[in-house]
């Protein structure tokens, strides 16, 4: 403890040095940092006294972004409570697994997944769980905020899959949100106008970041409960944000809209994340003159971690960029640190990289090593440091800025009764960039409307398989591992039967 | 150890960010970050291999604002060598007991101070002087600088004087430097094209931190070996720079020289340190659409820790603001923290807080207290947490920037054999904000011109008192403690003689 790192309760400080500035717009509603303090401190009141929720305890969180579901967060943090965050996408038996896993002490939710929070109950300590409605019906006026914030202690909870086995819980304590932001203001300035537009989710790691930044920048957030191209793109042409946060399949809607006008002059900044991003649209965007900063990062590293400015982004075709100021990068290969131009498996180390996965020992001594953590990606630098993704960690499907791991969805395939053997791949979407494939060996007649509704109950509909192929049998190699790679190449030799 | 923070190297990582960035100019000469880092590493192999300081040593730095002035301390830093920062105002006398407190390893001088470094060299560990010459005549191109830096390392040592005591060497942490520059950032906002312009000295933490910033931010320094108010204005008119630091007495004389033109929109700020500032210039200011940011620091805080807005700089005049976002700031009178509009002591916290100053036990068991420094300051906060400085330190004296103590004056006074007591205030002067003025019990018929000669080898020269009053006794108190209030109504009541 003593080594920790102390701040100034962020927010209360903010909202000190601030207060009259603007935190929040949701619909027509907008909030000042001194106003959504008060809202805050209301919220932790009755986190504490109704919800019975103390300083160190876990919330699972399972909102929308809205103006409630924002002010929630903020209470959750007043209040010394660690966030678990659901992903909303996910079917309750995915989120059973997570909420049993960190041992929510309640789950708190948006009144619009009332059904969903009654059937998980039973699998709440107490079966505690809250909705949004209650919280705002109950705001309790008496809460004093600790002063100062340990930077040591976990504020969320996210949840990651991986190559094998259930998903991980990656904790981010306030050290990683905090470097996180500082790094990303070093990389792309900041200033007093700045307007940052999350429609994003804020359950996943690109939307909760922008809060943090909000915070420790005193900058507002124009938030969206979803994304709709037509409103960002009147948003972007009339110059009322500065800073967009997106997924390749958004900006792919957003450029069939743009048609022949351009985004206002004062729209400074497209970060874009999530996957590879085809060249033809980075063109079109230069053509445009949409300042598209193409990022690389990951729940583990709380928000980017490597980022390419548009002026190298046509010249560095592909390159996912350098590393933000705080942080480092390298190649690993063969257990040394590659040179440049040399592939091997991506390594990064800042103060933004989690400590680790919660309770997941033998993850996190195969990950982290020496400050380093080791993502599973493989990549090479190139002689001015530039990084190249090549292969995202174990055949990760980016669908829509949502993560897919095949191993995921292959467990719940083969627990079919007529599957045998299953193997899934992304291919390439229009829409979402990839959407999942899978192959099947099935041991009696089957058609795959009959797979895709056993999926249903049991996988997040992102999930599902858009195409399902039956074949005699998966290429493995000698020691029986499936080799996915190859499996792409039965598509195109069409050694299969679609029964789509 | 083991919970330190280790970032990578700042001046090599800036280097590999943005090689192709300007970093400095320097009269007709630029060089970008590339070019920087290249010629501290030449810098540091000549440090290294020639001058034989090996990481962990201390160097005393006595140089001017000058290019090879800034490559050597960029040099230091990427040798793990110390700087001791040499003011060059003060007497040999002065330094020698610097250079004795913190037994440097070597003394690295610019070529003009040869017959200083001369004198100075008995009192250095086996006599070890550099001149900047000989350093730039033998570039070593073999030097491998870590690639982490160890943030609780001591970049920088400092001296600032007290209420009593010879001077302490403040230690300054990398650490301190990057929460400076950080905190400073989330404050001013941040823009690519920032250019600061630095005419204050490279030795006092206010240059220190502009080389700090740059390399932090990836951002130009304009750097000028003195203060010119005419070529200042046209810098500040033509738009080739964005920011400015300057004491009370420089944008005095730039408000002289402004005439009827106005300085360029692209100027966005004006960081104004050392005391207080007339209100009648404030209003000048605002007239003239001069971004004018008071700030309240000092070198024990790395720089900044309180800044007030050009927003806010009439409706709280007086005030030096509130404190930067990491930042924390209390008043504490009868050893408690006192509620808004009631004076105490002023108690700021931070990461850019130092943590002590060098071997003085007792000093620091004094001023620091569970991550409180006592600055020894007078203010009161309002009740919008506006911080007013009331009094500060010790009839502390500000004049032209520098600060000086009374009773460091007063000591060489009393050392002079014809004067039996002294007391020494500051009064107002136009040219320096203030200057001192010495009120003199001698034993014999003295004049002030011989008492002026004595102190010229003893003291600064900004330090010798501009004005000698001599009395027939000082104002006590009852535990014949010197009432230094009470010397400024002698000056009103006309009782002495003023031999000046």
């Amino acid at each position: 403890m003593e080594n920790h790192v102390f701040l100034p309760n962020l927010l209360k400080q903010r909202a000190y040095l601030t207060p009259e500035r603007r935190a929040l717009a949701f619909g027509e509603h907008q909030y000042t940092f001194r106003e959504v303090y008060a809202a805050a401190i209301r919220r932790a009141g009755t986190l504490k006294h109704t919800f019975d929720l103390e300083q160190g305890t876990k919330a699972g969180v399972l909102i929308k972004n809205t103006a409630s579901g924002y002010f929630l967060l903020l209470a959750l943090q007043q209040a010394g409570v660690t966030a678990v965050m659901l992903n909303n996408r996910l079917t309750n038996e995915e989120l059973e697994f997570q909420i049993t896993d960190t041992s929510i002490d309640a789950l708190i939710y948006d009144d619009d997944f009332h059904n969903r929070a009654n059937e998980l109950k039973p699998f709440i300590n107490n079966e505690r769980v809250f909705p949004l409605s209650e919280m705002e019906s109950q705001l309790q006026p008496e809460f004093e905020p600790l002063e100062q914030v340990d930077m040591e202690s976990i504020c969320t909870i996210m949840y990651t899959s991986g190559t094998t086995g259930n998903p991980k819980g990656v904790l981010q304590s306030y050290n990683n949100h905090w470097w996180s932001a500082v790094g990303s203001a070093l990389n792309l300035g900041l200033r007093e106008d700045d307007v940052w537009l999350c429609a994003v989710p804020l359950f996943h790691i690109s939307g909760y970041s922008i809060i943090m930044r909000s915070i420790i920048y005193g900058m507002e957030i124009k938030l969206f409960e979803r994304f709709d191209e037509a409103v960002v793109d009147q948003e972007l042409k009339k110059g009322s944000i500065t800073i967009i946060s997106v997924v390749t399949a958004m900006l792919q809607r957003l450029l069939k809209n743009i048609g022949e006008g351009s985004y206002h002059p004062d729209f400074r900044c497209m970060l874009l994340g999530g996957g590879p991003v085809p060249k033809s649209m980075l063109e079109q965007c230069k053509e445009k003159r949409i300042p598209v900063y193409q990022t690389y990062g990951m729940t583990e590293t709380s928000s980017q971690i490597v980022t390419l400015s548009p002026e190298d982004s046509l010249e560095k075709l592909g390159s996912a960029g350098k590393p933000l100021f705080p942080c480092e990068l390298k190649i690993v290969s063969n257990g040394k640190e590659a040179a440049a131009g040399i592939e091997g498996e991506i390594a990064v180390r800042g103060q933004n990289v989690t400590k680790g996965y919660y309770k997941r020992e033998e993850a996190n001594k195969k990950s982290f090593a020496d400050g380093w953590f080791m993502t599973g990606d493989i990549g090479y630098r190139d002689d001015q440091g530039f990084l190249y993704v090549l292969d995202r960690r174990s055949d990760l499907i980016i669908s829509g800025g949502e993560n897919i791991y095949p191993a995921e969805i292959e467990s719940v395939l083969v627990s079919h009764s007529a599957v045998s053997e299953a193997g899934v791949i992304g291919v390439e979407s229009e829409e979402w960039g990839q959407v999942p494939a899978a192959f099947l060996v099935s041991e009696r007649e089957l058609d795959s409307s009959e797979v895709k509704e056993f999926c249903r109950s049991r996988l997040a509909r992102y999930k599902i398989p858009h195409h399902i192929y039956f074949v005699d049998s998966l290429p493995r190699n000698a020691s029986n591992k499936l080799l996915r790679k190859n499996l792409r190449e039965l598509i195109q030799k069409g050694q299969f039967n679609d029964n789509q």
